[in-house]
């Protein structure tokens, strides 16, 4: 049994926890109803790892990957060998460096594994990356009010983008937006 | 002379006009120092629409596009067949949906060619793009105090995101972050 944690991409045979993650993400956010997702969307909108090269490795660069996907998966390994979470992510891009980057879209660490730091090692994870990317910036959104995890995103390294707001278009509103006529 | 705009897909020959407006977006923001892009490193990590297929048709899906790249950008012409604007933007990814949307990250129309509309027509497109994806959601940024933007992108369908703040780890941070040690 290893001492260590791991953290590799996904492959296509960890769909079914990716996807119990998920679920169980949107469970403790009492949001169950609203998961769509199915191990056949998964699979066909995720990139994932080649199976034969699933371990990870420090030169294991995002874009080695196919490329087939919009968001692709981290998932950390407990040293009992069971999944203990996973980072979900796609590529952002900053524009004046002409660089990608990393959008962190959902963090999750099985409520049995928390309190061992396993949030900041899929974090740390994702910023070697986007530093073996030649890239910029390292990004995600917090609900405002949840100020442990604030502090805890501050001991990163991370700053609250405060002068920033986030617009969204979706629903009814983006179907209306799309074929509305100038 | 065309009597309107049209929107299509930068080709490699659009890159010194998208350089271009990058630098006058940023001048405007008082910003040309922070400006790192070039020529290459906009053909590096941009995705081009084939030359041949350069003109926008109903069909043409981004995921037609080379994946090569990890943003792309929508140039709009106007009737007097000069650029006056672009759009440029990356996949973001929703996993309750297990979809991608689209995430606006420059929005930018020449001085000389606003009150037209044309912001509003190349968000527009986005939207359609989205929902051509089977996607769920197109989402931008923009300066809490801009009131002017923030009604008119209401105007468009937009929601603000109030209770969620970003988190940005960038430069000296993200090197430190990536470096840390558990």
């Amino acid at each position: 049994m290893p001492e260590s944690p791991s953290i590799r991409h996904a492959t296509h045979e960890d769909i079914p926890e990716v996807l119990a993650m998920i679920n169980e993400l949107a469970g403790f956010e009492n949001a169950l109803h609203e998961v769509k997702a199915t191990e056949a969307s998964l699979s066909r909108t995720l990139s994932f790892a080649p199976e034969s090269s699933s371990s990870f490795h420090e030169d294991d660069k995002p874009n080695h990957l196919p490329e087939r996907g919009y968001a692709r998966a981290l998932i950390l390994v407990d040293p009992d060998m069971r999944v203990a979470g996973m980072a979900l992510y796609f590529y952002n891009y900053s524009t004046w460096r002409a660089a990608p980057g990393i959008y962190l879209e959902d963090l999750f660490v099985r409520p049995e594994y928390r309190k061992k730091g396993y949030g900041g090692l899929l974090i740390r994870e994702l910023a070697k990356q986007v530093v073996g990317l030649n890239g910029g910036r390292l990004e995600w959104a917090c609900l405002k009010w949840n100020e442990n995890a604030l502090n805890f995103y501050r001991g990163l390294g991370a700053k609250t983008m405060d002068e920033w707001v986030g617009l969204r278009v979706d629903g009814d509103a983006l179907i209306k937006l799309a074929e509305s006529e100038p």
